[in-house]
């Protein structure tokens, strides 16, 4: 029967970022319920927030259009242009290739939860506009480099264009 | 800012059905948020219902990953292998290509509703399990055939092979 038993599907916590960005990732999990249910066109995931967590970096997708809808409790969502407050219901979409950075953020004093689409395109890349790292996903692995293309080797100041 | 305005986006009543089929989706309605978002790649509907509608007829997608949860009210997954009572929260996938048909029904006493979201594959058949009928999409345009692949022409009863 295609009802997800949500409470099955592979669980995560952490990232797949290197560090130092990869502690800034605490306090937040995620459910991954396209992948228990074999989709294999779009993820689907739901991610959960504790206080003060937030969701992923800053970032904007080449090829891969992004939807969001807000689940449970209060998150913030903070783009380049802005932020937005959004609760249950609210929901948010970014189309492929739209440079606009984009993250939730719990600054509230609850957990938060909300469910995230996204197309699987066999390249992407995503870009972080907070810090100066893009990341590089093919056939499931991910390679990390800076905004230029060369090989990502530790945190270092944004370029001077791309900094808002 | 990518918050979408859900009362702002398209929205639509019935089907695109022939009778007898459209008059049978009374009650339903939709906003289109993924259109209304700028999205390519995957569609993103909001669909109300009201007691005693039905989503659509039951139907299973060759080509197109779908996956669907439920916002507000109670609904009942009706598929081809039984029923589900479907809350809040409760999701539900269904990988492109396996003939199991589904769809929503709303047999409570209050609005119900779901978010739906489907991969747009560029040609796309859809076959329904309790009507002799398929939706073939192609650009855009829809073209109904029967189970056969002929081309559809009134209400007929079930291929025998197909009956449940």
């Amino acid at each position: 029967m295609p009802k997800i038993d949500i409470a099955q599907t592979p669980y995560r916590t952490g990232s797949v970022y290197p560090e130092p960005y990869n502690a800034q990732m605490a306090g937040r999990s995620s459910h991954r319920l396209g992948q228990a249910a074999g989709l294999t066109q779009f993820g689907v995931n739901i991610v959960y927030l504790q206080p003060g967590a937030v969701a992923s970096l800053r970032h904007w997708h080449l090829r891969e259009d992004e939807f969001a809808i807000v689940l449970t409790g209060e998150l913030i969502l903070c783009e380049d242009s802005g932020e937005t407050l959004m609760r249950p219901g609210d929901c948010a979409a970014w189309k492929a290739g739209v440079a606009e950075g984009h993250h939730f953020v719990n600054r509230s004093g609850g957990e938060a939860s909300f469910l995230v689409v996204g197309s699987k395109a066999e390249r992407e890349i995503a870009t972080y506009t907070e810090v100066d790292m893009q990341i590089h996903m093919e056939g499931g692995n991910a390679r990390f480099t800076y905004h230029d293309g060369s090989a990502w080797a530790g945190p270092r100041d944004l370029p001077k264009g791309d900094q808002k």
